[in-house]
């Protein structure tokens, strides 16, 4: 009896097997050490992160780092072609991918609400660490924190992603040319759709699925082949309208595109008709454009679609001679339409 | 008009001045740019993030690296002492300092639920550039996502950070050796009863404030005044009882403290006896343990009392020559005690 005492005043013997999260497996006790000896180490398993260290300790790079943070409170958790636990992976892998950086180690923060399924998070863990060998990076430090009940079961992951810059290029939208090819890897919007899809329960003709890809193996072929890579950016948030405004508003240059040419599944494209919104700021996960000088356009494709598997990687527009700050699609019939952000999104919540 | 309908179908023109978070300033469009530039990048404001990229580009590092993540989701976000925003940094840092790393970039991701007060963000912002002033990082990468309103206006921060290990120390449990002193810094426990007392509104004879501070400048003090650090641990979640654990645990040697040696105030003494908790189990957030070999633990203490203004620092207890991966308090009356882990925490939502 009073060695149970002297464990604490009113500590209870601590009881394991639990199938919903208590606010006591983010107290930093036995609960939570248990968790993280049943769910996280087994799945992440790493030398580093083994160590047990509240830090991960890695070796000297020989190269410059890039270093990227986003954090994933995508509604469903779960969607057709992936889930939560896969976008917080590939998307900071992605980010990395578009520093032209090779990602090494990655860091997962979760925030988990009181009463999620244990199963369900030990789910979204596994789904992690197959994202992770694809991408060849490792989680190899972490942390959980768990917040009171409110409305919803809900888990937010943060990724933090290490990555190794071996080259000299510098990729930059401040370093646009005229002339510069602009090129897409594949069809649009996918991402978007199924998460919208499946939270609003709504039935389109042919199921649509997220794009949800790691772009880093095609970055670094692209490397490796020696492609003069001038601007990578993803197509996430605010979907390929966004990303060419960003673009154009910092490096001051024009940006041209042809509406038609930019690659849209008929799926995507009636669903989009349906819900009256505009595929070119839909949210991609592996969508991604690439600006490289005209002569290397051929080459970049070839490799985008032998090489990778991209094959419905097009040119879809080019940097002029302006100095203008803005971006614009040229429509079927000709005209040109400048392009603007949206306040904020046409879809909240889906990634 | 054409012009309007050309910049995105039903987009409203952007209107600013907005007092609340929206969902839309999670949304990748014009509002979250206004949010960045408004908000984040004046307060944040250094070369690196003002880069603009997904990710941010580091020089090559001399050195090992030590990377740490921590989630912030502490209730409430401002009490005595400090708010979420020193807290964020401060904690980052210091588990980079528990590596023996001095700490050079911190990402720091956004979680905030609609509703939220723009000023407040503001606030809590200016907070953190001030304690990374302080800390000597900058941070250089961030991400902000909005999540629907629920039962209370939230904020989440997760922070992860870089440091550069420039010595050849390898500070780790697994490093004890039989005769090492344990030092403390300070007096224990006044982090978790400083937030629960604003919690829960509850009135103790003295304010009590937060130990909140960061550890990077004392660790870099020892390190370089060639002090043969074995371990170090932050006494965060869980307190003084829990660290001593994992490190027993993780060591599997034998810690000794003596209870009457370890500093506490009078005022956390107090509360915890009010509240019938223990305070070797309450959460600080400026508090460290330190593991040296016995020879060194004077000058140990010399270095943090005039150096570094710790003018409680202590030895606490040793490690003895038995293996046994426990760690055991003597009380006053010369008894040991086994010390345990809580299952959860005494007090949770502290940090």
């Amino acid at each position: 009896m009073s060695k149970d005492k002297d464990s604490g005043p009113g500590c209870p013997v601590p009881e394991f097997g639990h199938k919903h999260i208590l606010l006591a497996h983010g107290g930093g006790g036995r609960l939570m050490h248990q968790l993280l000896k049943d769910v996280f180490l087994p799945a992440f398993d790493n030398p580093i992160l083994n160590e047990g260290l509240d830090g991960a300790i890695i070796e000297k790079q020989a190269g410059r780092l890039a270093f990227s943070v986003d954090s994933y409170v995508v509604d469903p958790l779960f969607f057709p072609g992936g889930n939560i636990g896969t976008l917080a992976i590939n998307g900071t892998v992605n980010d990395l991918a578009m520093c032209g950086a090779r990602p090494l180690y990655l860091s997962a923060g979760f925030i988990i609400e009181e009463g999620f399924l244990i199963d369900t998070l030990s789910e979204v863990v596994s789904f992690m660490r197959r994202a992770a060998d694809e991408a060849g990076v490792k989680i190899i430090t972490g942390d959980t924190k768990v917040i009171n009940k409110g409305k919803g079961s809900e888990l937010f992951i943060s990724t933090t992603g290490i990555g190794v810059i071996e080259h000299d290029l510098h990729i930059s939208p401040k370093n646009l040319l005229p002339g510069d090819a602009i090129i897409i890897n594949e069809d649009i919007g996918r991402h978007g759709i199924a998460v919208l899809a499946k939270r609003e329960n709504l039935g389109f003709g042919t199921a649509i699925e997220s794009d949800c890809a790691q772009l880093a193996s095609t970055v670094m072929d692209l490397i490796n082949s020696g492609i003069n890579i001038h601007c990578l950016h993803d197509l996430t948030r605010g979907g390929l309208a966004t990303a060419l405004v960003e673009i154009a508003e910092i490096s001051g240059r024009h940006i041209e595109i042809s509406e038609s040419a930019v690659p849209i599944s008929e799926g995507v494209h009636s669903a989009c008709e349906i819900l009256g919104i505009d595929p070119f700021y839909v949210a991609n996960e592996g969508g991604f454009i690439i600006f490289i000088p005209e002569k290397e356009a051929e080459r970049t494709l070839y490799i985008l679609r032998t090489k990778n598997n991209w094959s419905k990687a097009a040119i879809i527009g080019r940097v002029t001679e302006k100095i203008s700050g803005v971006a614009t699609r040229r429509g079927i019939l000709g005209a040109q339409h400048l392009i603007d952000m949206f306040s904020g999104e046409q879809l909240p919540r889906i990634c």
